[in-house]
C-alpha cells in the first residue's frame, strides 16, 4: 500500500463554490477532494481529505497524523495567518507539509502577507487554484522518493 | 413572519454581570437577549440569541446563517481583534452585518482598536451598552426595508 | 419640551447628494436634517441641525452647546482624523456625544481608520448611512432617560 | 470667453517675497499673479486668483468652483500635509486639479513628503518656482483641449 | 482540606516528551502533573491539572475556575501569543494567576516576546522547565497565606 | 513705552477655568492675562493678549505681528500637534518665540508628544501652569536685553 | 508543435552546484535545464532556458516573451526583493507567470520575505527545490489547457 | 545653436502603447520623442532621447551629460523607487534636472511613493503624461534663461 | 559549605520600603535580604547580597563572579531595559542566571516591556514581590542539583 | 533660612564655554553656577549645584535629596535620552522637579526628541540658554509658595 | 608570485576627483588605484582594480573571483544599500571581503546606514578617505598570513 | 617625541581572551595592549591604553584627552549602542577618533547594528579583530600627517 498524506483545509474552505459562484469559481471542496483522490491513487499515495472551522481540531489532526501519514498538505485559509498553535503542531510532528493557498495571498490584503504556517513548513505553493493540492501531492512523493 | 436575525456574542460575554456588578454593571447577557425579543417582535422581526467562546462555533453559526437568517448583529468580544476567519466567513455568506461593542472600544488598550470584523461588516456600533443592541436590530429593519 | 441635542457636520458635507448621486446616492443634508427633526420630534427630543466647513467654527459650537443643548451628535467628516481641537472641546463641555459616519470608514483608505472624536466621544455609529443618525438621537434618549 | 481656472494659494504664501527676499527671493505671490493672468490670457484661459489662511475657506472656495470654473490649481502650502478637508473637496467637484509647489518638498522635512492633496490631484509639480504655475496653467489647457 | 489551584495547558503541550527528546528533553506532561501533585499535597494544596489544544475549552475552563479554585497555573502555550480572549478570562473571573513557560521565550521568535497573558497575570515565570510549575505552585501558596 | 510681546491661546483655552474647576483648577484665561499684563508692566514690556479657535486667525495674529511686536508666546494647545501652517507662519515672521503648555504635555498621550510648534520656537516651558506664561516674559525680556 | 515556455534564472544562480556541494547540495543550473526540458518534452511544452545576473536583460528578455512564448517561470534570486522594474516587465506583457524559489525563503532573513515578484506573478512555488521548476511547468500546462 | 537637454528613460518605457491601448493609451515612446523634438526645436532647444532598462546604463548617460548637455529631463520608472546610483549620478553631474512621470505616482502602491531621483532633481512633474515632458522642457529652458 | 549565589540589585532599590510605603509596601531592601539569606541557609546555599546605583558597579560584580559563585540572581531594574553591558557580562561569566522582577514589568509602561538581561538569563520570575527571590534561589538550587 | 534647591548637571556639561566658544559660547557652568547662586539668593532660596558624567552619582544625588532639599532642577544632558534610572530616582523621591535644556533639543537629532526625565518631571524649560536655570528656580519657588 | 587581492568599484565611482574638487576633493580613482598598486607591491601582494556603474558586472567580478584572487575589498558605493546579489554572490565565493567606504556613511542620509555588503564581508573600514583602501590590503594580508 | 593616541575599550573587553576561549579565541586586552604599543613605537606614536567599565569613567577619559592626546581609538563595546553621553565627549574634544570593534557588529543582533560613536567618528573599522585596532593606529598616523 503507498505512503498516506494527510491533507488539512481550514476555516470557511467548506463555503467553496456553495457561494457566489460568478466571484469564487464553481469548484468545491468536494470537488478538490476528489481530484486530490485521483491524483494521489495514480501516483500511488493514499490521502485522507480532512475541513475544519476549529483551530484546536486541527491542531490535533496534525498531531496525530504521527504514525498514519507521511506527509502533510495544508491550506489553512485564515488561521495561516493568526495561528501560532498550528505552526507549532507542525513543528513537533516534524513531518514534511506543503503549505497550499487557492489564490496568490500576496496580491491580497497586507495582512494576508504574513504566514505563520510558512516559518514551519517544507514548502509553499500559491495561486495556482485546486491544481495547487495536485502539485503538493507531487512534491511530496518527490520528498517521499528521497527518503528512501 | 417576520425576517430573522442572527444575534451572535463572542468569547466571555457569558460572564457579563455575573461578577464584579460594581465595575461591569448588573446587566446579563440573558438581559441582553430579553432586551433585543422584545424589540425585535415590537418591530416585526424575529432574533436568534447565541453566545460562544469557540471562534470555530462562531465561524460556523455565520456560514449557517444563510438560508435561515436575513442579517447579522456580532458582538465578537475578544475575536473582534483577532480573528480573521470570523471576518472571513461574514464576506462568504453576504449578508447585512452590524458589529456592537458594548463599550467604547477605542479609548481602551491600543490592541482593541483594531477590528478585523470591521473590514467586513455594514456598520459598526460601539459605546452604547445593551442598547446598541437595540440600535442594531432597528439598523438591520432598515436595510430589510431598503431591499423591498 | 423635550431635551435638545446639538447635531453638527464637518467639511463637505454640504455637498452630500448635491454631486454624482449615482456614486454618493441622492440624499443631501437637508434630508438628513428633516429626518433628524422628525424623529427627535417623535420621541421627544428637540434638535439644532448645523454644517461648517472651518474647524473653529465646529469648535465653537460644541463650546457653546453648554446650557443650551443635552447631547451631541457629531459627523465631523475629513476633521475626525485630523482634529484634536475637536476632541479637546468635547472632552471640555462633558456632553453625552455620539460620533456618526455615513460609510463604514474602516474599510477606506488607512487614515480614516484612526479618530480623534472616538477618543472623547461616548459612542460609535458608522455605516449606516443617515439611519445613523436617527439612531444616534435613540441613544441619546436612551442616555437622558437613564440620567434621571 | 475662454475656459477659467481657479488658482488657490494656501497659508503663510502671502508673505512670499515680503520678508528676507536673500532667502526666498523677492518674488511675491502679486507677482505670480500677474504672471498667472498675463500667461492666461495669452493661452486664451480666464483665472481667479486666492490666498487664504484658512483652511475652511480654501475648502469652499473649491466647492464653489464647480460651474464657475474648468479647473483648479493649488498650492495648499502647509495644509498639503495636514487637510483630508481639501482632499475631500477637491474629490467632490471632480474638476481637474494641478497641485502646485514653488520648492521641491521632497528635499525638505520629512513631514513634508506626503501630501493629501496628491490622492486627489490629476498631476503635480513641484520644485519649478513661479514657473510651476504657468506650466499647470499650460497642462490644464492641455486637459481641456482633449475634452473637447 | 487544602485551598485548590487549576493548571492550564496549552496546545501541543500534550506533545511534551514524548518525540524528539534528544531536543526537547524527555519529561512528558503527564511528568509533570505528578510533579505538581506531589508538590501541592507536601504544601497543602490540591490541583486540577488540565491540558487542551482548544483556545475555547481554555477559555471556559478559566471561566468555570470561580467557586472551585483559589488560583490558576496557565501555560498558554502558542495561545499565549494570540489570544486576547484568555487574557480577558483571567480578567474576568479576577483570580491570582501566574503564567508559566517552560523555555525563555525572549531567547525565542520575536512573535514570542508579547504576551496578552502578561496584561492579566499577577506574575510570570520562565526558562526554569517543569520547576516553574512547582515554584508557581509556592507562589500562590505565599499569595493564599497573604489572603488570610 | 517698552518692547511689545504677543501672546497668543489656542483652541479652547478659552474654556479654561469654566468648567470642572475640580480638575483643571479655577484660574480662568482672563485670570492669565491679568497676569501677564501685570508682569510685563513690571518689568517695562507692553503686552497683547488674544486668544482664537481658529487655525487661519492665529496664522495671521503671528503674521501681523511683524512691526508691531518684538516677540512671541503662543499656547497653541490642540493645533499644537497638527498645524504645519503655524510652525512656517512663525518661521516666516522670525521673531523670538517662545512655546507655553500649561500641563506637561509629555506625561499624556502619546499624540501630545509632538509638536510642530518645537521646531521652530526659541524655546519651550511647559508643566508650570500660568507661571509659564510669566516666565516665558521673562524670557523674552532676556532676549531683549541681548539684542541690543 | 507545443506551447513555449521561458524560464528565467537570475543572479547568483550560475553559481549553484559548482561550490560548497556540502552546503548548496549538487544539483547545477545545467541540471535544473536539463530536467526542466526532459520534463517539458513529455508534456508536450518547448522551453527556453536562461540565467542573467544582469537586472536589464531579465527585464527585456520578459518583454521579448511577447509572441515567443505562452507562459514565464522566474527564480529572480536576489532582484526577487528589490526589482520593482522586473513586477512591472511581469505585469507589462501579461503573461502567466510563476515565480519559483529553491529554497523556503520565509525561514530565511527578513529581508527575503518581502517579493516584488509576488504582486504580479500568478501564483508561487517555493522551498521544493529544483521539482518547483517541474511543477511550475505543470502549472503552467494547466493553465494552458484552461484557455483552450 | 540651443543648449541641449538629454532625455532619459528607464525601464519598460520602451513597451509604452505598444500593448494593451486600452489600458495604457496608444501613445508609444516614439510619439513623445517626436513630441519632445518639436517643443525642443519650437523654443531653441536640442534634445537628445534615449530609454535603457539597464540602470548602469542610465548611470552613465547621466555621467556623460557634461559638457554635452545642459540640462536633464528623466522618468526613471520603476527605478526611480529603488535607485540611489541613479540619485547619486544625478548629485554628481550638478545640471539641472527634471524628474517626469506619466502617471500620478501617489495614486498608485504605496512603494511607489518614495523616490530617491526626488532627492537630487531641481523639480518634479507627475500626472500629466506626455505633456509633462513638454512642460519640463519649457521648465528647463526657463532655468537656462534665469542662468544668462 | 553549600554552593555560593551572588544577589544583585539595581538603581533606586535602595529606596525601596522607604518611601510612600502605602504605594510601594512597606518591604525594604533589607527585609528582602534577609529573606534571601534565611532561605538559603534552609536549602543549603551561601547568598551574598548587593545593591548599587552604578551600571558598571554592576558590570563588575557580575564578572568577578566566577570563582566565587556558582550562579546569580538579578533584579537589575531600571537597567534591565537600557544595558546591554550588563547582558554582555552575563553572557560572558556563563553561570546560571535569574532575572527577578517585584512587579509585573508587563503591565507597565510600554519601556519596560523590553529587557536585556532576558536575553541572556536562564529564566525570569516577575509580578510575585519578594516572594520572587526565594523562588529563584529554589531555582538555582534545582539547576545545581541537577549539574551534580 | 530658605528652602533648598538641588540643581543637578549631566554629563559633559562640565566642559561648556571651555572649548570652541564661537560654538557653543563662553559661558561656562561656573558662570551659569554664580547665576544661579545670585537669583536664588535675591529670591529667597538656597541652592546646591552639581555636576557629575556618572548615571549612578545623579541616581544617588536624587535619592539623597530628600530631607536637604525642597526641589530638584536637571539638566541631565545625554542621560535625559538613555536613563530609566534618573526617571525612576525622580519619581521615588516625590519632588517637584525642573528638566532645564539649554537649546532646544526639538530642532536636534530625532533621538534627543525623547525624554525620560520628562516623563517624572513637573515641568521642561528648554531653549533659553543659562536664563533657563534662572526661569526654573523661579517657577520652583512659585511651587513653595502655594505649597504653603 | 604574492596572493592577489581583487579590488571593486561600484557606481559613480569613476567620476571621483573629477568634478567639484573643492567638495570631494581631488583624488580620483586613478590615485586610489596607484595607490593600491604601489601598497600591495610594498607589502608582496598582487592587486586587480576594477569600477563598473553596472551591478551584474560587479556580480560577475565577485563570481570569476574564484581561482584567481585570494580576497577581495569592495566600496559598493550607492549599490551597498540596494543590492543583495552583491551580497550573495559575495557569499557565494566565500572569499575573505573587505568592505570600504570612503566617508563615514553613518554621518550621511539614513538609507545609507543600512549595507546589505556588510552582511556578507568579513570587515568593514568607513570614513579614512583613500587610506581605507590601503589598510584593507593590510587586514587582508594579515588574514593571508593566518591562514598558512 | 611622537604623537600620543589614547586607546579606549568599554565594558566586559577586560574580560576577553580570560573565558572560553574556544569560543572567543585566547587573545587578551594584555595581547591588544602589547599589539599596540609595538605598533605605534614602530611607526612614531604614544600611545596610552585603557579599559573601563563604567560610562563615566570612559567619558572622562575622553574629555582629558586634550592637551595630553592628538587622537582617539574606541571600541566601546555595549556602550556603543547605547551612550549618548560618549558621543557627546567625543563631539565635545573634537579629535580625530576612529571607532573599532573586534567582530562584525552588522551580522549579529539588530540592537547592535546602531552606534552613537558613529555619529561622532571620523572613521569605522571592524569585524577584523585585534588586526583592527593596529590598523585605527595608521589611519590616525595618517591624518596627523595630513595635518602636518
Amino acid at each position: 500500500m503507498g505512503k498516506s498524506v494527510l491533507i488539512l483545509n481550514g476555516p470557511n474552505l467548506n463555503m467553496l463554490g456553495k457561494r457566489e459562484p460568478e466571484i469564487y469559481g464553481s469548484t468545491t471542496l468536494a470537488d478538490i477532494e476528489q481530484l486530490c483522490n485521483a491524483h494521489a491513487t495514480s501516483i500511488g499515495l493514499d490521502c485522507t481529505f480532512m475541513q475544519s472551522n476549529h483551530e484546536g481540531e486541527l491542531v490535533e489532526a496534525i498531531q496525530n497524523a504521527t504514525g498514519h501519514h507521511s506527509g502533510i498538505i495544508i491550506n489553512a485559509a485564515a488561521y495561516t495567518h493568526t495561528s501560532v498553535a498550528l505552526m507549532d503542531a507542525i513543528k513537533a510532528v516534524g513531518l514534511p507539509c506543503i503549505e497550499v493557498h487557492l489564490s496568490n495571498v500576496f496580491s491580497r490584503e497586507s495582512f494576508r502577507h504574513t504566514s505563520y504556517i510558512s516559518l514551519a513548513a517544507t514548502g509553499v505553493i500559491c495561486g495556482l487554484g485546486a491544481k495547487g493540492y495536485v502539485l503538493a501531492l507531487d512534491a511530496l512523493a518527490d520528498t517521499f522518493d528521497q527518503q528512501k
